[in-house]
């Protein structure tokens, strides 16, 4: 019957790419992965409230350390010498104020910086707003400084320290090759395509390899992503089993995005002076947040899923059988014919009939 | 036959269930996700030891920033002016002392403060403790504060910002859907009725969502999970694909969880005085943890899962056949008429009996 | 027919080995879990440098919450009163000099403390470098503490809170098992072999259990997992489900792995003297990050994946069939007395020959 000889032909041939391409004899893991990092690169900076100051890496990277991720700093607003007491709040559609009965004693929302005394004080020569009790003097926001105060940024390197582990297989490997000589791995700069397997980044070269521009992105901040792809055939030698690296910006940025866009937090250092009072620098911080994800999967031969696999691709030649039947009996001219053939009345052999 | 009558029936039913309800003909991707956290608000505490004092963002989130989760601090023992001293120990069974030879010079226990310097001191008027070297006086974490010392917490407001990366479908979106406008985004709180889709989430809000009460947390602290679900059918428009919210709390609380219930840990910030002496403000801080979990699956057709699946589904029907013949050949009454018309001995051939 | 013989024997085993070994009749799910932890312990020590000292929780564990992990300074490098000013580099290759001339204003490489300021002033009696703008004096690391400077971490418990979830069977435990009295949870300390539950490990404990050795790992740090496996059959009893500790180290620490091994990062500590100047103390930490990795799938008894499972395990009979006719039409030395038997020729049909 020609179908049978279709339906035999196509069916080990999409059995066969499944099992061989789709790689259906190997049992698969995923990958167990732990991750350091650490940055390296010092800036300057000369601004009139600072003066010259140099930045280092306890000075940006906030917290010192994180699992799978880090920060940079890279632009900043700086509240220099608050302390607890009263001051004008900053002004907005809310805060500005003509004379007292504007201000609620007590009040306070979301965007407030402080508790509303119920004063209405001058702001600056022009602008009355209503006094609170905050931090004081309250950080103003309005406008990020631009260029970013740390441009420098670019130029920090990442060294990413990556070991993974498929426990499955009790294989396990690190992202610092065992080919690397001490020489190269303390000049190399990853790039896609003279250095691969450089695990120390230029922050600026991961920017733009996302297709963004650093400076750009470091006035307002962001979240960039760094993949380490692990996806290794373990049949094969060990040293086919490398990383792929890939870069993406996480954080859409598009021109629709007006909403709280980029990467920013707040945070202080607190002093105490001379006689006791607190004080602080409040730090509204933008920068890039590196998030290193990885994943992967392994796979090595197996008895178990080979046999579920190739029964259950066998398991299709009985189709064959079984759609010969309907198209044979139900679709073709000569059906009655095939049917008589098919089946045989076994009433018939009650009545005595026994002739076949 | 009736068998292959209910077989024939049976199988495309439960097949075509198992098709089109589970979806067989979609290739399947897990979410890659970024996750941002920014907490608003501001409260005011008055307290003899501190006076008036406001709390804002830079004092109450613990670390600043951190990858998917955030630390909002509602309750606190704080241990003014320590400093590198002798002083007594926190009174208990091991501590307690008459005279200085219940104290052994040079001893520390995991709950110790410090280490022993083998003096028997008194701790107030009525008990005598161990002298310890430690950061001194130390802290005194018998009673927590009840109600919670930043009660106000309640009121505090979460942005979540959430970009999901499906990378074998090349789909990305974010939780900030393109329909919101820049103030309905300022203004508006998740509600699960009226605000679905707003990424601002109100603290107090949270912790009843997941049916607990706010401020019995806020004393002890705890753990809450804010789930992002997004599961998408990318078969259909981008539109349809929208994150689902919802809450839980991930520390049991229950009444037999008498041992280390909620979530506290300890943190100091360090003061340097007038003469150079290193002193330090230590900080138990109780508070809620908000871990975000984002998780998903996308499915998109696609050729191969189709074909592998329709096979298997197929190969099924062979299953009516053998089963019938199973039947008809060792169940039924007339099996030996059918095993007679089943089999052909070869034997006959040979013997020359050609009939058929 | 043997062939059928052997094929419903070996087929029935294997399908029931899958069904039953792996677990095909049941719905399985992943583990959702929160982890908090919590460390104890104090240590003193004594340097020249900052005299007798004392440290607790608050000062080694950096920062003071994480997810998922958690970070024990073991061994520190300190620079103590660093100011912003000018100070002589660090030597290396690059930085000694012999006059004004070596030294190029405004230099800064990957490696750099600061920015030079291109004069070559004496870093001791015998050696030159270039004069940086830095945070001075910069800091020396060329010698780690060995053996490691807070020896005594060896000793710090780390408790262990961990909460799970299976979504789909609505399941949750917590790694304090009900079995657990509140005194025994006070005073155990986990043990692979006496205390397999006790959800409370021994800093020292944990290196050991992962086959290396404490004090070494102290001196250059290093990142430790903590692997709990909550794998449970929810057919079983709910007291069943416990988890499973194991230990490992997840950074390679071979004798190849000279560059930059163990773990450590760089934090300030921020003081302003009494004129206002702001201070640092700069601390290269070493330490332990232990990274806790919650695992598991439960599987629960379902009707879909156990019909699912049956069919294609049933399906696999159909291969018989198939399998004996081609062994048998193409194999056997009968094969032509089969190939009769098997296919009737329809033009017997229509040239009107009836016969059977």
């Amino acid at each position: 019957m020609w179908f049978d000889f279709v339906f035999f032909l196509s069916q080990p041939l999409s059995c066969s790419w499944v099992f061989l391409w789709e790689k259906g004899y190997q049992e698969t893991d995923s990958v167990v992965s732990s991750v350091t990092t650490k940055v390296k690169g010092v800036t300057m900076t000369n601004t009139s409230a600072l003066g010259s100051r140099i930045w280092d890496v306890a000075d940006y990277v906030i917290p010192p350390q994180e699992k799978n991720a880090v920060f940079v700093m890279t632009n900043m607003i700086f509240t220099l010498n608050q302390s607890q007491s009263h001051c004008p709040e900053l002004p907005d559609d809310n805060t500005e104020c003509n004379n007292n009965s504007s201000c609620v004693p007590g009040y306070v929302s979301t965007h407030s910086n402080g508790i509303q005394t119920g004063a209405c004080i001058p702001y600056n020569s022009s602008i009355k707003t209503c006094e609170v009790f905050a931090w004081c003097p309250v950080e103003d926001d309005y406008h990020i400084p631009n260029p970013a105060f740390l441009q420098g940024a670019e130029n920090f390197t990442i060294l990413v320290k990556n070991n993974i582990w498929y426990p499955k297989f009790n294989f396990s490997k690190r992202n610092i090759l065992p080919t690397f000589s001490s020489s190269y791995l303390k000049n190399c700069i990853h790039d896609a395509q003279t250095d691969p397997f450089c695990p120390i980044f230029r922050l600026g070269k991961i920017v733009e390899a996302a297709g963004q521009n650093f400076q750009e992105m470091a006035v307002e901040g962001g979240v960039m992503g760094l993949q380490i792809n692990w996806d290794c055939n373990l049949d094969r030698a060990a040293s086919h089993c490398v990383p792929k690296y890939s870069f993406r910006r996480l954080d859409n940025k598009d021109s629709a995005n007006t909403i709280s866009p980029g990467y920013n937090f707040r945070f202080a250092k607190y002093y105490k002076d001379s006689s006791g009072i607190e004080t602080r620098t409040l730090i509204k911080a933008y920068g890039i947040r590196l998030d290193i994800i990885v994943f992967g999967k392994a796979g090595k031969f197996d008895v178990i899923p080979t046999m579920i696999n190739i029964g259950s691709g066998l398991a299709l030649f009985g189709v064959a059988t079984v759609l010969c039947d309907i198209v044979v009996l139900y679709c073709m001219k000569k059906r009655y014919f095939y049917r008589e053939k098919k089946y045989k009345y076994v009433e018939d052999y009650e009545l005595g009939t026994s002739e076949t």
